[in-house]
C-alpha cells in the first residue's frame, strides 16, 4: 500500500516576517499523524500571488493532500480565495449556508452591523465543496484534482481546528485508504540527550528497520518517540508495546511518564489520583508554574492557589519569611525556599507546595550570586526539601527550566513520601 | 537593485509530527527582515535524506540565502552534517576551536565525562567556514555555491540565536548589497479586523504601490503594519513616518502603541514612567497575567506580586472577599472583581491592581453563567472599576483574551485617573 502523504501550506506575510509563530502547522501535523497520514513537508509563503501559486504547484508534486491555512480574512491582503478560484477554475457564487452563518454571527453574537467585506466571506468558487465554519465567518473549501485533495481553511486556530475535527479529518479517512501509523512516547527528565543516547545505544541499534526512534529535547525534558508504520495495525501496535516494554527498564530512574504528556499534566494527574492539592510560592518564575498547572481544565480539583512574591516585602509580610534571613542571606537561599513552602501551605491550606526563588537574568538584581542560580523547595505540612540549581543562558529559558524542574521535584517528593 | 531573498529550511521529524512548535523560524525571519532581507519561503522537512536534499535544491532556486536549522545533534537521527558534506563536497575534519569548545563545556560547565558522540560534534566538512557555538557543542557551517549562501545551525534556539547575532547576520550584510526595508507598526485593541479595515479604507486605498499594509490579529489585539522597501533609506523612512502620522488620527481611540510591542510591555513602561507598581489577583487566568508582566526583565521595578485565588476559600481568607457575596452571587460577579482589587492592594501594598474572575471552560464549574463570562476589575487605593466580558470558544483562547483585555483596562484606568 502506498503511503498517503500531506503537505501543509501556510499563507501570510506575518509568518515570513516572523510577527506570528505558526502554531497551526503543529496542530494539523499532530492530527494527520494520528490518522496515519505522513506530513512530508510544511511550507510557508507570503501574501503574494505568484509565490502561493508556485508553492501549490510544488507541494502537489510532493503530497497527496495539501492543507492550506490563512489568507481568507475580509481584508485586501487576503488573496487565497481568488487564487484558488483561478487555480481550480469555476465561478464565484454565494453559499447560502455560509451567508446564513455570517448573518447569524453578526446579529446574535457580535451584535454589530455587518460590512460588505463580511458578506463577501460567504462567496466561494462553485468548483469546491464548502466547509462550514462553526467558529467564525470565513468558510473553508475542499477541492479535488487528479486524485489529490486541496483544502483551504482560515488561519484563526480555533476556526481551523473546528473544520479539521468536524469535517476534514473524517472526510480524508473516507477518501484515502490509510496506512496504520503508531507512536510510543516516553517522557524523561533530568538527563541530557547525549547521555540518554549512550545509555540506550544497544536498544536503538537493534530496532527493526521500519521502526524509528526520535529524541525530542525541550526545556529539561526529553521525549523519546518510537514510530512505526504499516498495514497490519495489530502487529504494529503489539510490536511497539514490546519495544516500549524493553525500553522501560533502561530509563526507569528518569522516566516521568510512558506517554506523550506534559510535566504539568503528570503532576496534576498524580495529585488528582491521591485527592491532594498543591499551591505555589513563586518569586523568579512570576506565576508561570501556576499558569502551567491551571492550563489543565481539571485544575480546580488539585490546585489551591499561589502567591507570586516578587517584592521582598511580600515574601516577608504575606508568606512569613524570616526578616533576618532575608537581610543576612538575601532572597535566593535554602532557608527562603523552605520558608516559602511552609508559608504558602499555611496561607492557602494546601496539602503540598512548590516554592522557587532565583535569578532569571539578564542581570542578577544586585544579589551576590550568578544569573541562573535557583533554589527550589517542595514539601507538605510535615516535611520540606530544598535544592540549589544552576541554569544558564536567557531569562525565558531559565523560567521554563525552573518551572519544569520544580514540578518534577514536587512529583518525586509526592512519590517518595506517601 | 535586485532584492536579496532568503529561505528558512527547518529539519526534524518533530516539526512534521507536530510535537514541537517552530519558534526558530519566526525569530530568524524577524532578524532577516530588519536587515533588509526578504524571507520568501519557509520550509520544514523531516530527518529523511532525500527530502532534505530535494528541499535544499528547491529552496536554492527560490532564494539567495538558505538558513538551515536542526539536525546537528549528537544522536543517530541527526543527518544534516553528513548530508551537507556530500552536497557541497569535501572531507570531514576536526575543527580545533570547536573541539576546544566541546571539551570546555564538558569540563567546566557540565562537569561530566564526554562521550564519543560529543567529540564527533567538532567534525565539519573542510568546504565550509566554521561558525563557533558560544552556547553549546555543535558548531555551525557556512557554505557558498554559485553566489548563494547556505548556513547550517543547531535547532536549539539560544544556540542558533547566538550564531545569527554574532556571525551570520553581520557576514550576510557584508556579503550582499541589501535593499533598505522598513516597517511601522501600530498596536490597536478593542476593535475587530474588519471594522478596522472599514475605518481606514480610504487610507489603505491611497497607499503608494511600494508600501504594503498588513493586519495581524492576535487575541484581542490587531497589529497594523506598514512595510516599504527600496534603495533610498532616508526617503523610505520619511515616507513611512508620514503615513504613520496620517494613520494615527484615524485610530487614536483604539491605539495602544505606535510600535511593535506587547501589551505587557506597554503597561510595564507606563508604570515605570510613573514610578508606580501593580499587583494582580487572578482566579480564572491562574497567574498568566503575572507571568506576562514578569517576562519583562525590568518587572521588579513595577510589579509587586500576585495572589492566584483559584480556590474560593483563598478569595475569602487571603483577599478578604465578603463570604456572603460569594455565597449569594457566586465567584463570577462585579462585587468579587472589585473586592479582589481592593484585597490584593491591601495585602501586597501596590499602587494599582488588576483582578479577574471568570469561567474559562470547557465547563462552567457549576456556576449559573455561560463559559466565557469574565469580570475584570482594575483600580487603585481610591477607586475601583469592574466590567463584564463575554469571551467564547476554548480555554486557552479565553485565558489569553482575558489577560490582554485586563491589562488594557488597567492601562486605560491609569491614563484616565492621573
Amino acid at each position: 500500500m502506498k503511503e498517503t502523504t500531506a503537505a501543509i501550506l501556510t499563507i501570510g506575510d506575518e509568518l515570513l516576517i516572523g510577527q506570528v509563530i505558526d502554531t497551526n502547522s503543529a496542530w494539523i501535523a499532530q492530527e494527520l499523524n494520528k490518522s496515519g497520514i505522513w506530513v512530508a513537508r510544511r511550507t510557508a509563503v507570503g501574501d503574494v500571488w505568484d509565490e502561493i501559486w508556485q508553492a501549490l504547484d510544488e507541494t502537489l508534486t510532493h503530497a497527496d493532500i495539501v492543507l492550506i491555512t490563512g489568507g481568507l480574512g475580509p481584508t485586501a491582503d487576503d488573496i487565497t480565495k481568488p487564487l484558488l478560484a483561478k487555480y481550480f477554475g469555476g465561478t464565484m457564487i454565494t453559499d447560502e449556508k455560509a451567508l446564513a452563518n455570517v448573518n447569524n454571527i453578526f446579529k446574535n453574537i457580535l451584535k454589530r452591523p455587518m460590512l460588505e467585506a463580511n458578506l463577501k466571506q460567504a462567496e466561494v468558487p462553485d468548483t469546491c465543496t464548502v466547509i462550514q465554519n462553526a467558529n467564525g465567518t470565513a468558510p473553508g473549501m475542499w477541492f479535488e484534482k487528479e486524485g489529490k485533495v486541496v483544502v483551504s481553511m482560515p488561519g484563526v486556530p480555533y476556526e481551523m481546528q473546528g473544520m479539521m475535527t468536524n469535517y476534514v479529518l473524517p472526510k480524508l479517512k473516507e477518501h484515502f485508504t490509510l496506512q496504520h501509523i503508531a507512536h510510543r512516547t516516553s517522557l524523561v527528565a533530568g538527563i541530557g540527550e547525549s547521555f540518554l543516547a549512550e545509555r540506550i545505544k544497544n536498544f536503538e541499534n537493534n530496532l527493526p528497520a521500519h521502526v524509528r526512534l526520535a529524541y525530542l529535547p525541550h526545556y529539561g525534558l526529553v521525549r523519546l518517540r518510537l514510530t512505526a508504520k504499516g498495514e497490519d495495525a495489530t502487529a504494529i501496535e503489539k510490536q511497539l508495546d514490546n519495544l516500549q516494554a524493553q525500553l522501560k527498564p533502561l530509563i526507569q530512574d528518569v522516566l516521568v511518564a510512558a506517554q506523550d504528556v506534559s510535566m504539568e499534566t503528570v503532576l496534576g494527574t498524580l495529585l488528582n489520583d491521591q485527592k491532594k492539592t498543591v499551591a505555589t510560592a513563586e518569586s523568579c518564575t512570576g506565576g508561570y508554574i501556576s499558569h502551567l498547572l491551571t492550563a489543565n481544565p481539571n485544575s480546580s480539583s488539585f490546585f489551591t492557589g499561589s502567591v507570586v512574591c516578587y517584592d521582598k516585602k511580600v515574601k516577608e509580610t504575606v508568606l512569613k519569611v524570616d526578616k533576618q534571613v532575608l537581610e543576612e542571606k538575601g532572597t535566593v537561599c535554602k532557608e527562603v525556599a523552605e520558608q516559602l513552602v511552609k508559608g504558602v501551605i499555611e496561607l492557602v491550606n494546601s496539602d503540598y507546595a512548590i516554592a522557587v526563588t532565583g535569578l532569571m537574568g539578564p542581570d542578577n538584581g544586585g544579589e551576590d550570586k550568578p544569573v541562573g542560580t535557583v533554589w527550589i523547595g517542595v514539601g507538605n505540612k510535615e516535611k520540606v526539601e530544598a535544592q540549589e540549581f544552576h541554569f544558564r543562558y536567557d531569562r525565558r529559558r531559565n523560567i521554563e527550566m525552573t518551572a519544569i524542574t520544580a514540578m518534577n521535584k514536587m512529583r518525586l517528593f509526592i512519590l517518595n513520601n506517601q
